[in-house]
């Protein structure tokens, strides 16, 4: 059983292995650019963590996790495009570099080195490597589209917006956990368990990152705080505002939130307020840590021993103590 | 052993018994859509043909056949974007019906759905089918990076073009039969001349589409004669004509394919005065017929019965034979 750092080294060595073909340039280019940004290669390592829970060595699924990481950065060029964003960790995304057409289509082919990759795990374990790679694909499309649906939408429900985390982050988590057990030769139950625990820390996971872009510490928070606020995204906040509010509460949050224009600062501190009087930190706290203990049940239901699980437990208690 | 129009059938039952989610509608709708519009069917039906030539039944290969079936319509999507088409087979394309977003996401979602269906052949020969139809769709990507490429290119020589259009169009014709010969147990030795066949007839085919273009029969051509050369694509005939044009027929081609206005009968039929004072036409007829004898020459040494190669032979006849 490998430390974490020690997995983290077999993933950067087998990332920096990843051979791409030289040509077309414009084609290839572009997936070692987006791939070298960087990232903290959770998903990867979830894969990796998913093998050594059930006591085979990281290395049998290195191929599997290289499928995992090279599909998750297909779905950020792809939907850069679509959310026409202009950066994505701080550098130009593919669609600006280069242009739209060659991030189209470089996504696509990362789509194929990604189940080039996937082709290469035990043939024994083929077949269901590839029936869980391609639920988990289907469904990270599915929350972009509804992603994509609900910013035109005034009637999300928390429940649809949990859905759509759901599948848009938490079947990633899952599935990377998944296609680990999987090739470790896990039970199928075992390999459910450990799906349904990566779902669950992969919904709370997101829950965070909505609380956090409201009450995060600046001083160490990586990015503006309040950006939802500002752009008014539907966030689990603000879902929830809209079902608690009512009176001059609900109006100032129809006020904030129909400006056209404002000052930044200001929106964020009077839908903060809002927030604060309804008491959402609260309650999305609450409904993130159903959402972790939920997992935390599952992962304890796993038929391996508690040293084997260490790693995967401290993983998540790192993941889940940003800071406020 | 089936005919061919009994291998239709099958292929239409299996297409309309195709089975997407209903949720979310946008994300599914364009796949239903762009896959009713029809079209020849021509590669999943070589997948079938490839398994039936090795003696094996084509319900054998249904799945791989809708695989490739799926592909090939995830790549109209994605390229009609590129190439800012409006009509698809005489219907809005996806990008305009719905919105690029959704044709992206779409396109997305159908190679997943392609990849699914593969998940669905014989487990035996799971990882040679993976392989195949990898490699297949990793060149059909970088053939449609040439192409988007060559668009803004002066240089492109006759031996780059064959190249393109060999991975653009001829490769899945190649990969299709390859992938029924594998599912019916051929030796690697017959799946990779049958390969080779594909290729060679694909590129034939392609050579035979440039011709058309500017040779055929108005009455029978399904659309506007000159459309390559009023758009100045650089088709086989361009590029030839530029390699053998000097003096006042070079001037002309100069001319012509520089101008930002021009009548298109006009500019169609200097262009074609120009092809003919070259030969050109018989200079593509002979290229042409060098790849589909070398075709012929690769499927003659696969090691089957005459009576199991009646189908294929008599098909490439009629792909073969169209209108001049």
């Amino acid at each position: 059983m490998h430390t974490t750092e020690q997995l983290q080294q077999i993933l950067e060595t087998a990332i920096q292995n990843l051979k791409f073909p030289d040509h077309p340039k414009q084609l290839y280019d572009p997936i070692t650019y987006i791939i070298n940004l960087g990232g903290k290669r959770i998903r990867p390592l979830l894969v990796l963590m998913g093998t050594e829970l059930f006591g085979k060595d990281a290395h049998d699924s290195i191929h599997a996790a290289m499928a995992i990481e090279v599909f998750h950065n297909f779905t950020l060029v792809h939907d850069d495009i679509m959310d026409n964003a202009p950066l994505r960790r701080g550098k130009a995304t593919v669609h600006e570099k280069w242009s739209t057409n060659t991030a189209i289509l470089s996504g696509d082919v990362m789509m194929v080195e990604a189940n080039k990759n996937l082709a290469k795990v035990n043939p024994i374990f083929l077949k269901d490597v590839l029936d869980t790679f391609n639920a988990t694909a289907q469904g990270v499309c599915e929350g972009q589209q509804l992603d994509m649906e609900f910013e035109s939408r005034d009637d999300v429900s928390i429940e649809e917006y949990i859905n759509m985390i759901r599948l848009k982050t938490a079947v990633l988590l899952g599935g990377a956990l998944k296609l680990g057990a999987i090739i470790a030769g896990a039970s199928e139950k075992d390999a459910d368990l450990i799906y349904q625990f990566g779902e669950n820390i992969g919904i709370a996971f997101q829950l965070q990152d909505d609380i956090l872009d409201v009450y995060a510490d600046p001083e160490k928070f990586g990015k503006q705080v309040g950006g939802d606020i500002i752009a008014n995204k539907k966030t689990f906040l603000l879902l929830k505002a809209f079902e608690l509010a009512n009176g001059e509460i609900k109006e100032a949050l129809d006020t904030w939130t129909g400006y056209k224009d404002f000052d930044n600062k200001e929106k964020v501190e009077s839908v903060r307020l809002v927030y604060d009087t309804l008491d959402i930190q609260n309650v999305a706290k609450e409904s993130m840590n159903k959402y972790l203990d939920q997992a935390l049940y599952l992962f304890k239901q796993i038929n391996v021993n508690e040293v084997q699980k260490s790693n995967l437990l401290t993983l998540t208690n790192q993941l889940m103590a940003r800071e406020y």
